[in-house]
């Protein structure tokens, strides 16, 4: 789709730009019969005279079309619109067929540690994103999302990777590796949830896997179920991986700006595969250290995981509060089975008036009211989180863990927010760590767009 | 190079735009000559009159070039071309010594396996590339291609990266890591090969190493040959790397569009440096599990080891057939050499009516008749491939195994290409592997540009 | 920001176009009056021409008006310069507030050794690097930066990723991951830099950490101080990470095109935090083999470093000479401190007549006089280094080395080098290689922009 435009489109144009060749008056033609009848001219001059303007007229007619055509050229859009204005590169093709778009996301954090266990206080790239993504042909859209600062167990960053056809009316498909559909605060990217991480029942995220996936959203409600194999870092073998199904259906009964209420429900379903083991762990809401404060430990026999999830969250101009129960049980042969489970509640307040934006089952990029370097003080949002994690069952001694933590954002611009964050982990029952008590302050700089 | 042209190029493009200065018709003078000669004007009616004619003739003159002026300005071309209708990005300046231009790729696997040996069934990321890619100052090329997707050794995914200079006529220079010059099937993108994996014989692939190589191609023949150290994956040590070298030549004696018969040659040499070893190894034509069938272990006392191939192809309309030939000798210091050889026919035949691309030495990019979304079906391909890989010579036994694939390709749009495929190993002979047969369905979904 | 502009804008862009709407002459209007002061048209005659040409005029205006709006809309600038001159992609709104850069620099090796330690010769990807920034909403910047050739210990090769605020008068901020200010051949990128590697004083580097940095750059002095904790490999756990302070100033009383005099000291603090460690070690000035010449091993008990350096740089047109000495020493708890220094001198000559460029404290991209392609032949530049380093102190017996280095560097665009280094290791003392010599040749071609 190059910029310059197809010969059809500027024939259609073209007809709209036409201005009448009439320029040059017809006052002179008038002038002349007048002087011809009242015999001031002769009939040999009014000859040459209406010769002369015939073919003057000629050459005007031919002059306007030539300025018509080279204002028809000067006038047509282009066919490619770029925008660089939220920070990164967006490109479309004027009838939208083709998108594509580069954008990053870095997240730097630090952190200090007080109290049981023991945890080190330091630094981290939390996350440094890249993402292409476009669309292609109208109704095929793609996306490969790569994180630069992947700690995972044998260095693989990818994210999103998937292909998407939205050619149906009724549901769209997805063929790759991405989210799991479950959960309010997994769907909800990482750039807008409301504390630096998500509470202690994140034990239990399901997060990208290689599936296939249906999914459909209207205004006030949304659905989407796939089947899913594993996560990119599975390494192959012998052995059957596992697989999986998950689904999520959300519904909005109050669904307009600053005024939303927002429920929600999802079922996960895993076959722990050739593997048959199953665990869950949890650091206490702060990623630095990387120390887990309950942790089940390796369960194996594990056949399968089912774990259900409730969702309601509110809005209530700069107000929002939001809530999530989850339950997960553990099939497992020859041993008794096992349930987890674990909660959270949290409220968040915008003190410069702005509303939490929601969309079709999440929440999104917050629009400061005003911006800094344009006037503005940029958007300033408290916070507060209770989180509960059980992770105590039979004869599995996890530990179950309390924290609260309170919350400052500060979204200068769109693009970029700085968060603090204090969490006091209030209590600690069972598990390696029983009876500790520890608190965090950590701080995080981000980018993203 | 900015959008804003340069000041020589505007006054070339000026000169074609100039419009006459005679859109004010002449007929008004030639009307008052006539009066002032019959009498009707007097002398001095006359001298204003001519007076204020010549003025206006000057006003219109400047208001004409002030015209046109405005024109050339708003109907020059812009310095830079924008692309986006093939996926990603492309960008050309206008006198093209300038381009840039960002790519991807990935595909995305899922397998199931029978048979023996015990294959984990699964899913995986097979590739996930990002591609830079351009041209400086006219005669200069660079790129950066990394696989995201890379479970190498040590975590690194750099594939192509190099610097071309093509000011030469008849040769062309290339210093960087790329593949070695050698073979019709690796010469041929992954995204244009016709199955989902290459075939047995692909245990003989060089693939891509450090080096330098001089080229040159013309429409019906191309030749190759470089020098070349170890690949970006080596780490240095106190042991001197291995090096090689690399020729192919290729020979198309019909060559025109859906009616092609390519031939060519091949030649491998490679000095196994401080290490001394080699090894052969492969899979049943498919990746996920990541498990060999056949394999001569780590072979010591490798002193080189020398490839030839032999190439033919096809292509008469939506028909098209393709076979490789690779004998691998390994010369040994204190024990006897050792010889292995590979090969594979395949065909293929385009539903759909379409014929493979082949540009100077490789296949390419299919086009589909009718696009998904635009009214179209895409392109359906079937294909049928039989491969042979021999690696047991004197005392070193890794196995003899033969295949037969069958293929399924459909292409909806240019970018996009879905695959099932179907391996049935029908033998194997030797090897830790004996006797044992394994069947593999597998599909791929894909998008690349 | 999109190309198409604001209608604010258009009408203030629109006055400035407005052509008179004379087109037309006004000689039949004098002609017409005169006649009827002749009386030879009549009244009625008269009043009819009248009323055409006014009609007519009518007409004329609302044509050119039309004209007029078209020509503004034409003419109109587009509000996204799209540059691709430099070899990558660089994009700015008109206002300047938002720029997004996608740029990138890989580095090719190939080395040769001799004498002792046994290095093996060999070939490697030096760098390879994407690097995406940008301003956002005038004041803010960011960076991410990522290395795809990284040999880090944990895979991971994240560089410059931080965020920018640019809005005070007298001072930047800087948040993220990197470069300490310290020494002024860190300060020169390695693009830059005279030879293919630091002098061996860069065993006392500082690199990229995590950290918080205030800065600022007149034309001629510079200063930047900041808090670091541990660069982004550092993996969390028990233990706190270390962290320290760094500081550089540099003035240039001497600051023309092609005559400089920089001067520059710089500080340096380090808390080893709980690991309690520290390590000095260097290779010879090449980078393939890996293979250190002097090694201090793990200094237990290192309770801070304290590292200073005093800097020196001239140009005089195309001679350059540049020196700087680094001391450093460590505290340790319960043992003797210790204390290990290091310097280089070198000097460079454009045989081509170019100078180096130099701008706020550290020298940038060559300007060759004719490039290679359009008549020119680059820039060739001839260079050559003495370094000494002694990590040999109380107990540390690290070694002491002297190395003296020639190079020639070809830039034949502004985008591309290639650079022959021949390294000669002149003497070692102490350490585990005591009385070894080696030598060194090695080639480099590059991109960057």
């Amino acid at each position: 789709m190059q910029l310059f435009i197809k010969s059809g489109v500027v024939a259609l144009i073209a007809s709209q730009f036409l201005v009448s060749s009439a320029l040059a008056g017809t006052e002179i033609e008038t002038l002349i019969e007048m002087l011809h009848q009242n015999g001031t001219v002769s009939d040999d001059q009014y000859g040459r005279l209406k010769a002369e303007l015939q073919q003057n007229q000629v050459i005007q007619h031919q002059e306007q079309q030539a300025l018509d055509a080279k204002l028809v050229e000067a006038t047509k859009p282009s066919d490619v619109e770029v925008q660089i204005n939220g920070g990164g590169l967006a490109l479309k093709t004027r009838d939208g067929a083709f998108t594509t778009k580069l954008g990053g996301r870095v997240q730097l954090d630090a952190a200090a540690y007080s109290g049981r266990p023991e945890m080190g206080d330091g630094t981290e790239v939390r996350r440094a994103y890249l993402t292409l993504q476009g669309t292609m042909y109208e109704d095929w859209g793609y996306r490969l999302q790569y994180n630069f600062a992947s700690t995972g167990e044998n260095g693989k960053g990818i994210l999103d990777t998937y292909i998407d056809y939205k050619g149906f009316d009724n549901v769209d498909l997805r063929v790759g590796h991405f989210k799991e559909p479950f959960t309010l605060h997994e769907a909800t990217s990482d750039n807008f949830v409301t504390f630096m991480e998500r509470g202690l029942p994140a034990a239990f995220s399901t997060g990208r896997r290689l599936g296939v996936m249906a999914s459909h959203a209207e205004r006030d409600w949304t659905w989407a179920t796939g089947v899913f194999g594993e996560s990119v870092s599975n390494k192959g073998g012998a052995e059957d991986e596992g697989w999986g199904a998950s689904t999520r259906l959300t519904y909005a009964p109050v669904n307009e700006p600053g005024q939303l209420i927002h429920l929600g429900v999802g079922a996960n379903f895993r076959d722990t595969g050739g593997a048959g083991t199953s665990r869950f762990k949890q650091n206490p809401e702060t990623h630095i250290a990387g120390i887990n404060i309950v942790d089940t430990g390796t369960i194996v026999d594990s056949k399968d995981v089912i774990k259900l999830g409730a969702e309601f969250a509110t809005v209530m101009g700069p107000f929002s509060a939001q809530a999530e129960y989850i339950n997960t049980s553990v099939s497992r042969d020859g041993a008794s089975d096992l349930e987890f489970d674990g909660w959270y509640v949290e409220s968040s307040y915008f003190l410069t008036g702005e509303s939490r934006q929601y969309k079709q089952g999440k929440f999104g990029k917050p629009k400061p009211n005003g911006i800094v370097g344009q006037g503005g003080i940029g958007a300033w949002q408290l916070a507060l989180r209770y989180s509960n994690l059980d992770l105590t069952d039979g004869v599995v001694d996890g530990g179950e863990a309390d924290a609260v933590t309170l919350g400052l954002n500060w979204y200068p611009t769109p693009t970029l927010r700085f968060t603090a964050n204090y969490v006091d982990v209030l209590d600690i029952n069972g598990g390696a760590n029983d009876g500790s008590e520890a608190s965090v302050v950590q701080l995080r700089s981000q980018w993203a767009f």
